[in-house]
């Protein structure tokens, strides 16, 4: 079931070593290029996705049919410019958009389900310099990610410092707190409370956990915007009607808004992906892998970094990327870091943000 | 399936009218009282309850068998005094122990359930005021009130003013916001995707929605937290073991505590009642019922008010008790106001704090 497989799909031949220990046989990464390799190889961008996320930046998602999650900002003259450069953007493993995940087969033609081992951050990126080696690219010129996709790219130049000459984070951090955890917890205790969720063994009956999953996205979803943001666009106003119902049906326009956003969802994604996506996430600390101190992750690099924030963000607040640039700082690292102003919290790395975009282009030129 | 049914009841024997244009029939309040009432009758406090809150303020929980919910602020000697006070706390109705509610019993001896009006908190303080004419208490020392419990202190100062002389407004709001409405809604959502909930028709099945009830309280529970104080509380820690599982059990403490907290949720309150209750909630807007303008909601009182915040409050963040205090310092409104500084957010009004103590005995004496 994965829900579609019309990308590029490069087949890993080895092992994927994982941090659990186990390996992954047969792994499989779809993904998406966009703009021309350079005849010395010096121009790939690759782009880390977040969370719910794919290889479709910057062309038509073939389920839902909406244009790339970051259109505005891939493709001729935008910031990250295809008229120089050769943008990658692969489908992490674990996810359910062509690279395997839950829901891909197993060796024994079955669905992994909750067979597919628990992979962490680390593993999505073994995943895509499987990938990298596979396209013969030896040294990235940007590796950029917001989100879930910032934690890629800092994964990648802590453990493979040679492979990216240029850093990009948006709107991340380096490990996840206790409220991003438990934000996480709820979610996924929703898609496992769904009796169609069969411990995880859904794929062959036909149904499948989507009112867990639309619960867990909505919970998410209030997590990406700010308070601001959302009082400005929705406030008590009432949806299609004048007064209150006085019943349980959606009234104001908020409710309205997050149960089409949970529903949509769970047409595009895979419940159990949801499951082992949020948990690599969860444990993410890249201190923890270093030693306890998040400076040794960096140690000797010689990438260029840059860190965004958005003052507005409750989910990665500021803070979490100045922690971040402290530690590069301490490591030594070249780095610089820009808090933006902006109404709509997380999100905002995802939407209309003219600053955003200077940034970016002037990192990744 | 009234949870528990031990306090005294009182039956309103009046027909209770509803802001819905409905009326409830043959309502039940069930109430706790501490303390001598004075010959003058001159002493009454009443203390209303938050949204999972019930009239076992000072004494024994009779399911869980816990201390009151604030027995360290009721009592001979604490800061509402019962020595001197007489203190009343009634479950509201719509709500499960012992008032009368969805799982109360119809006319036709079915319970309830979705067919017990939608109520507001305006509704829940009527029933309160039935219960004080019962009672034979005309005016009220203090209304007093944490969260759900300052809304209603607030609706009684606003629509019967005559009635409390004394106003304690604690880490309240005079309206739910888009973020307060979209948590709710992702609870309520989560407790009607559980197929155990029947359309609310689950009472003489034996069955109920325990498992969205717990995911509804897990989401609020972290709304009811600081961000700092879940870091300092739990952090990355994991939960009696010395790594990571790689599997999806509770491997972090916080994820261990949010369990606990849902699942232990479920033996004491009734889902549906979760439901109105948050309904209520949600649709208070206390400036809406007064022609759009907040003070005119105090207009003429004499009463004197008190409004306490807390800095790390994020559910009803100081701003929303400053609103408050703007518009009645506009009404000519007697009122004092503090901000306190305390780690837990929310909850914060339900733990021990030296400084919220002192100022609910200066105000109450």
């Amino acid at each position: 079931m994965n829900k579609a497989a019309a990308s590029n799909i490069y087949d890993i031949l080895d092992d994927l070593p994982l941090d659990s220990g186990q390996v992954l046989t047969g792994a499989q990464i779809a993904y998406e290029t966009y703009g021309e390799l350079a005849a010395d190889r010096s121009n790939a961008v690759l782009i880390c996705h977040a969370l719910t996320g794919d290889q479709y930046v910057a062309s038509n998602h073939p389920i839902t049919g909406k244009p790339g999650w970051w259109e505005r900002m891939v493709g001729p003259g935008k910031p990250i410019d295809t008229d120089c450069h050769h943008v990658i953007c692969a489908n992490v493993i674990g996810s359910c958009m062509g690279s395997t995940g839950p829901a891909s087969e197993a060796s024994d033609g079955a669905a992994y389900a909750m067979r597919f081992p628990v992979i962490t951050i680390r593993d999505m990126v073994r995943g895509l310099m499987a990938l990298l080696d596979g396209l013969k690219i030896e040294r990235l010129h940007t590796v950029v990610g917001g989100s879930m996709g910032g934690m890629q790219a800092l994964s990648l130049a802590a453990n493979w410092p040679e492979r990216a000459e240029r850093v990009l984070v948006i709107a991340s951090t380096a490990r996840h707190s206790a409220q991003n955890i438990a934000f996480h917890e709820v979610g996924r205790q929703a898609i496992m409370a769904d009796p169609a969720w069969a411990d995880g063994d859904y794929y062959a009956s036909g149904a499948s956990p989507d009112n867990g999953l639309a619960v867990a996205r909505m919970a998410a979803h209030i997590t990406y915007l700010s308070e601001e943001g959302l009082t400005e666009k929705f406030g008590r106003r009432l949806q299609n009607r004048k007064s209150k119902s006085f019943g349980f049906d959606a009234d104001f326009q908020v409710e309205s808004y997050l149960r089409y956003q949970g529903s949509g969802f769970t047409q595009r994604f895979d419940a159990n992906s949801y499951l082992y996506i949020t948990r690599a996430m969860d444990y993410f600390d890249l201190a923890e892998e270093h030693g306890g101190k998040l400076a040794n992750a960096f140690h000797g690099t010689s990438a260029r970094f840059c860190l965004v924030s958005f003052d507005t963000d409750w989910l990665y607040p500021t803070a979490e990327s100045r922690h971040i640039v402290h530690a590069l700082n301490a490591a030594g690292a070249k780095v610089s870091f820009v808090e933006l102003s902006a109404p709509n919290g997380h999100d905002s790395f995802l939407l209309e943000h003219e600053q955003l975009d200077r940034v970016v282009q002037g990192f990744v030129e």
